[in-house]
């Protein structure tokens, strides 16, 4: 189920080393200014290759618009975007043996073995890349609605944003990581500001079910939570609960702990969301897995080129993932 | 958006001080024998009543079937049931003066004056009774398939499960919450074992996406995360990669960290998930809120049958909406 | 798929013979005055055993809503309402001899004989009283939009509507059918005026395609046409296209051989469409069959009380569908 | 609204005049063998240019399949394919005049004047080769299945497929139309044949609401009937009725007037489905229409390369739709 959302629909396509990724966004609102430069800069965000801390995969990931803009703007018909994988390497992908902790197993038992092998295929991080063209198109149009949406990391592995000179412990952490042969996870917080009340809805259409679902979708992510998340459960009700206020006729709240959302609808406070990141399945330390032509145990050490911590370039795509909800339940209110 | 589901569409209506609640399940599968008496059994762990720890609200919760059995078993044809409202008491209610922590506020602003406020209208936990409905439907299917839906309680508030004498430590959490007129929050798990390799899918139709998209509708529910979940954002990869091994020719994991799903795809291991619980918002305590007619700050106490702690009724809630999660994806593969 | 409509959704639940029918209106706006002695009024107009035309089955049709509305008005929460099936006769039903042209044998085939075979079960025009109840209240709130949706026959067999005393013919031919064990055939054209422009969309969310996807919900429709229907297939581009003109400052077209949309948008003037029902498939005659369980040719005559002609009685149904997808577009715009 | 389908989802971009236009098809089954080869083939029967008889707009068509294929079959993730839009003329194009019987004027209102006007845009005939895209890929998997899918011309305005010479005198039908600077509408016939019993469902999910939907988003069409059609409505039930009858130990009907549906579900007869074309609204003569700035009434004639009469081309793009309901529906079942 590749194609998400109520009143846009966002469809994503692609494999890591097929001929190009894309997304088609159906629904958006015509007569939105689009600037493509803008959308580049966030494409750079995600970009491998910028620093060692990232994969040395270069991929020049221009963005190429088929349909849905005229003179600069949307139209109002399907926006359809793709970026050309230019940076396919022969490396040498075994199917036979899965790699733990990744898609390559489960992929080849739901798809019967004719899934695309090749560096993930349709499983692939490659394949946020078109997450952040419709987020960049997305955010684009929520800026001139006044909401903006930021992302930035606040945990790798032990490492939390609150401890002293987090940004070398981060990057130290990463680059031990990588010198080890291994990896490492981390979690992203994302705060949405400017949103009206009153988005969201009942039940199925509340705002922590779209956005979680749209989240998880994202590799690698394996929890997803709201204001004081996990937290509140260890709270009584007369500490979560965000004491209403009114000042200068305009309602808030004292805390928010229901990270602006309640009944699954957003009452004006910061829509604030965290989610968590496992470490990068691919490792070049040994381990071991099956080979599914023998049919027996074996080891795999993954050769190649791989992020030790895909959370660094994450932060885009949390941000794009939520910047489509938010606009997808604009266009519905 | 009340209706949720791919290959099964569930619908729920209703609300807490309504004529009655239901749900509709539309794209069950045709030849199923259905048990009435197991269905009343899954509703009777919901219902209040029953403890000390929960509300004197009293309700029958007897399902009344209208449409979709015959002669004992599915015909193919929607499924609807519904459980009348029975205990409405006539109590108080100030639509003017939103709870905190509670929908109130929003739903206002959402529908413009126009909700039914009495008891939290279709916002109640009251509607949670319409999603065991199904839930217990689905459960019995899957039981024929040899899969098992088990959720456990494993916090409230301070207390988890690990903690000696639970049992005993978890109520007297609840009971001193609810003797300060206060409510506490918990957390559940949940387990599905006998879970085949190969459900799910792509993108935004992982079973991460589908589960947490029907959890997150569960009111009260703040966080949801899969396997080792928000841990794994501390791990290094060569911690976190369950490694694949086949034993008598069938493929395991030694550990399960994804919670028994890589990229959105079943693996047969256990599918394993968490949510966390905030404590229920109405509480008798003073609470700071609004007065939205006369616009001025005020405060309330809210008066009324609530439950001091919603995550025990909640189990049977949290295991029906993984079990309809499974129903749909099997009747789809 | 019982669950139609974007913006809104419509499920339609029930059979036959079982307990009710009804249906849920999810995404209904908030705010909506409804009338329930104005849906009796539709529902009677649809009700059979009002004169020798029609089935001399009596069901009261008496709605009960459950949820959604409060104070008279809708909620914004779905709207839930059923009519008891009252007038059950314990008539032999003899689901090994498939009806010709019912979907007997297909539901067989499709739900391994587990369908509910009394009355047709879920494939009864039974359950276009469901269609009307939720047509009824969306009729009401198109009406405060100034939009109003009406049918009329325009044939029964070889009469139609611009035949002389074309209401005594109508009946005639009818009861002429019923006289010698048959049924007869007819058609039906819905006009919707006071459409604004602009309605619809590109491709799949065209007019038309909603429009008919809903009108071949309904049981016997065989055919789905707008404006000039299959007759603008005989006509050159010069006699179809309809010129624009201004009057007034208000943009209007000569002729309406779009039936009011171009392009699946709405032009504003008048949304036209026709669809025709084949004569009821249940007929006292001698009839060819197959006895499924001897597995022989047989024959079967249907006895029970059936409606020679179920058109008179399909007109709300066909306004009602209508009404819906204009209203769901609406809420959509 | 540009995807569609339940299993699997066709979404549809592109604009007459834009980069390329294209589609995706997400949740067509893994290991399906693709021959491009044949693909061109079915673009080519869809082809301008071949022809006096069509516009001299000359489109090589040539398919670039951009994910979902690995080693010449599908892998079961989405299918994404494009054409380039390589003759793009710099006709003048008058917005401000809407030409009568195309989208021009609705476009206008509904994008609030910021759709894509040249050469008709997103509305544009030119979308129809990314339905025989889809289509191509879906006759392949549904021939492997025994199901095959043909169409043909059964009326050029006056002239019908049972008159004497048919191919000359629809021919010169319009080299007539064309030769008077006009347009000329007609019909197409579709049957499917090899469809196993037991597809569709109930209510929307009826093969005629799924099908009828389908069809109405190709550009032109008006109507759309299934077996004997609006003639049914001319019928006693003893007539239209189809005999069913047992031979060989299968199950078929004498006639079919059902076309092949019975209660929405294939009865395994041939499915036969017509619909109606208008007449190309572009047409060379004199109309009446508006000029949008100046507020005035107005005439217009259309220059450019436009087809007589679009229904020879569009026998491929009516197969291309029934051919996807069918996967969609054989994919869901």
């Amino acid at each position: 189920m590749n194609t998400f959302g109520e009143s846009i629909k966002l469809t994503i396509f692609g494999e890591s080393h097929g001929e190009a990724i894309g997304m088609v966004l159906d629904g958006f609102p015509a007569g939105e200014n689009i600037d493509i430069d803008e959308i580049k800069e966030q494409l750079a965000r995600r970009a491998p290759g910028k620093s060692e801390m990232s994969t040395p995969r270069k991929e020049a990931d221009e963005p190429v618009f088929l349909s849905g803009l005229f003179n600069g703007h949307s139209t109002g018909a399907p926006i359809c975007a793709i970026i050309r994988n230019t940076d396919k390497r022969s490396e040498d992908y075994h199917p036979e043996k899965p790699r733990p902790g990744h898609a390559d197993l489960t992929a080849q038992i739901k798809y019967k073995g004719c899934s695309d092998f090749r560096g993930g295929g349709p499983f692939s991080g490659r394949l946020t890349a078109a997450m952040v063209l419709a987020g960049a198109v997305c955010k684009q149009a929520l800026s001139r609605r006044n909401i903006s949406v930021d992302a930035s990391i606040i945990r790798i592995g032990p490492v939390e944003s609150s401890d002293p000179d987090f940004d070398f412990a981060m990057r130290k952490e990463i680059l031990d990581a990588r010198a080890s042969g291994d990896s490492i996870g981390g979690a992203i917080e994302c705060s949405a500001s400017g949103v009206p009340a009153g988005l969201g809805g009942l039940m199925f259409g509340g705002m922590e079910s779209r956005i979680a679902a749209a989240l998880y979708a994202i590799p690698g992510v394996k929890g997803v939570e709201f204001g004081a998340g996990f937290e509140i459960a260890k709270m009584r009700g007369s500490q979560a609960n965000d004491p209403i206020r009114l000042e200068d006729g305009r309602i808030y709240t004292e805390t928010n702990n229901s990270g602006g959302i309640n009944g699954g609808i957003t009452n004006g406070m910061p829509l604030v969301v965290r989610c968590a990141f496992r470490p990068t399945p691919s490792i070049g330390r040994e381990q071991k897995t099956v080979d599914l032509l023998k049919h027996e145990n074996t080891s795999l050490r993954v050769v190649g080129r791989h992020d030790p911590c895909i959370v660094p370039r994450a932060v885009p795509v949390v941000e794009s993932m939520i910047a489509f909800c938010l606009m997808d339940v604009i266009c519905g209110a």
